[in-house]
């Protein structure tokens, strides 16, 4: 048992013991000694959060070998699931530090051990900033954040000048109608030269995000996006504005890694990163058909990710029940907004149990999500009853971990040994 | 200062000294000994959920003094909040109970403190039925669920005739193309007598919710059915199936509470509750074109709700950074949907800050969201600069409280006093 998997289970008894919170959803009832609860025969409040940890180490290792054979690091964005349980499984295999979105999720990624905490994201406001300094000095990391704009830089410099602490600062460069980022070279150099002279502030390379840029010809402006930012990143070093021996490029989210990765990996001066998130916990929706053209990138180039063997999986599933049948073609699940996400495609039934037996899902749709109730469309013939459990696949890790306080993790029988702790 | 406010203010302060978890977002960094945190002179690290406390009470006051006009017992739906503290202060204010979705649910209003609780919804699965049981026992509360099959009522037969609590039932009367419920009068009759042969449950009266029917003629349908509501109980009670003295006759969420209001208070011999749960909070999206509707409808029928004085009002805003203007007509704000409701419209910009003073948002419009960004729209001649902080109003209240552990209460000068927390 390795040292990280020991803490997993230490904070596990730890929970097991104290038993939870009143009201926390999705979890055990009577305690059993042996430590494991069967979601088949309903010895867990539904509806429920789980992940299958078969495919969770799957992803888990799949990532890492595609970025080792491409020679960048994999920062994974830890925003997805905020569960430290699963920062500590992604740095023991090899990530080289955890990717943020917020300053709250800086500490969260501190506390789960990451030495390099990289913020893809502009480090703004006076509490923000102070709570990035304790983390610095707490735990001693070496934090990195994004800045577009002169107005951010002064402000950081502005705030850190006061303090022993040096942030390292990416410049992030972005596209004409995206989202963050300067939005040509010329306004990364200009800001480069700025920064350069803020003494309190270390500038280490640049940052993009490739995700907003869509289209019909998406993979030839990413790959002109990326091509330029090498060149603006090298412009950097040669004019001595970054002073890093090997500067500091980054992107990818978890739709264009592949692309990311191989525009990254021809430069061997630099310190190449790429940040996927999603594909720790995948899905059977938008990310699902995001590692499609992955896949076939791949098998037109004759690229690493097919090479490598297997795919990413879908790890997570929501079970429910059935609690009403009140038209022949209807079921009305006790699932809803509150606990999956709903914005990229409702959830999909998966498999089902009655009686602790595996029962016949298919022909059921989702139609619509409320709040708490999810509504299914039933095929003529179904026997589908109130009390019968669906264990559904979603679209969208990230909505629905942030619903959750805790997490079941099952193996393959659908049992569950530990329950994970989001960090929202 | 009374025995509730006591509570909060103590479980407050067991906060404040312990200080929050790592990655708590919306709290503040530095500790002040006063106990008190500007937002605008930025002691409170953003994105924050922020209460406006003068709002909040002044809703609880409002629907209060509604039901209580109306001889209606007041059930406020917990699920919009899910934060004891709340549930506290409505009880306090004199509701008759809490209103709940899930098992869970129905602990956490125990431990705050009600003795009534509904579960406006089916009550399914083994482990769900060993939650309310442990909580019934526990707590000693009267516990209501919703039924509307001969197979849920079996299985809860099944579950609670080998324990020793009784629950109490009502049946669900819906409507065709709604979401749960019996979908006729006859259908009811049925169930209610299936239901009143199990000795292990206690058949109490009947349930709808009004709010799935739409349509042109809304307020004509709601009406007409709440007519046959009051029939079918009443016929109910006529044939014995109920033996309680006052048969319960619920209904309501918080766009129809009026009408149901009205048509069950006609109703002395019934123990008539509505059951509104977003009015606590309120909003500037759906809520509140409810609310206007509720309000012409009282107009046009000299109803109580005008008569009554104030109105509604919006108590929740999410205060959030402008992080990047990377285009003239273009602010990125530090918020996304980890942060705020944006099923049911975008959030709305109603203030703005900067260096501890206000600033004008005029032509601000949000467009577009994302995981951890709000896209916003900058007029023409804008100086709304990186730093600046919006305050933002919100639609759909229930699924920005579910992405907060943590919500502040703020005063009139957006001091920050108090921290409840989220259970969900």
């Amino acid at each position: 048992m390795t040292q990280a998997n020991k803490k997993h289970v230490s904070k596990y008894q730890e929970i097991h013991h104290k038993k939870f919170p009143a009201g926390t959803k999705g979890v055990w009832v009577d305690e059993k000694t042996e430590g494991k609860y069967s979601l088949i025969t309903e010895e867990i409040s539904l509806p429920a959060a789980v992940i299958k940890q078969q495919s969770l180490e799957n992803n888990l290792k799949w990532m890492q070998q595609f970025a080792n054979h491409h020679q960048v690091k994999l920062s994974p964005h830890g925003k997805t699931t905020m569960t430290p349980a699963f920062f500590e499984q992604q740095l023991e295999a090899g990530a080289w530090g955890v990717t943020v979105a917020t300053a709250p999720h800086a500490q969260v990624a501190a506390e789960a051990g990451a030495k390099n905490i990289m913020m893809a994201n502009q480090l703004v406001g006076k509490a923000n900033m102070a709570m990035v300094k304790q983390t610095i000095e707490q735990y001693g990391v070496n934090f990195y954040c994004c800045v577009d704009s002169v107005a951010n830089a002064d402000q950081l410099h502005q705030y850190f000048s006061q303090h022993d602490v040096k942030p390292n600062v990416l410049i992030e460069f972005g596209v004409e109608g995206g989202r963050c980022g300067c939005r040509n070279p010329e306004e990364v150099v200009a800001l480069a030269k700025h920064v350069s002279q803020l003494d309190s502030l270390n500038l280490a390379g640049l940052e993009v995000y490739e995700g907003v840029i869509h289209g019909d010809n998406a993979e030839d402006d990413i790959r002109q996006f990326l091509a330029t930012t090498v060149k603006t990143v090298e412009k950097l070093a040669e004019n001595k504005l970054i002073t890093e021996q090997h500067p500091i490029v980054t992107g990818a989210g978890s739709a264009w890694y592949d692309v990311v990765a191989e525009s990254f990996a021809a430069c061997q001066h630099l310190n190449a990163i790429i940040r996927p998130g999603c594909y720790l916990i995948h899905d059977t929706g938008i990310y699902q058909d995001a590692q499609d053209l992955v896949m076939a990138r791949a098998q037109k180039n004759q690229g690493y990710a097919c090479d490598l063997g297997g795919n990413l999986e879908s790890a997570l599933e929501v079970w429910a029940y059935v609690i009403s049948r009140p038209e022949p073609n209807k079921a009305v699940i006790g699932l809803g907004k509150r606990d999956v996400a709903f914005d990229a495609g409702l959830p999909i039934p998966e498999r089902g149990y009655r009686d602790g037996a595996e029962i016949a899902v298919q022909g059921l749709v989702a139609t619509a999500i409320m709040d708490q109730h999810t509504f299914v469309t039933v095929p003529e013939g179904s026997d589908l009853a109130v009390g019968d459990i669906i264990a559904f696949s979603t679209s969208h890790p990230c909505l629905t971990f942030d619903k959750w306080k805790y997490i079941c993790v099952a193996d393959e029988a659908h049992n569950v040994h530990q329950f994970v702790e989001t960090c929202f």
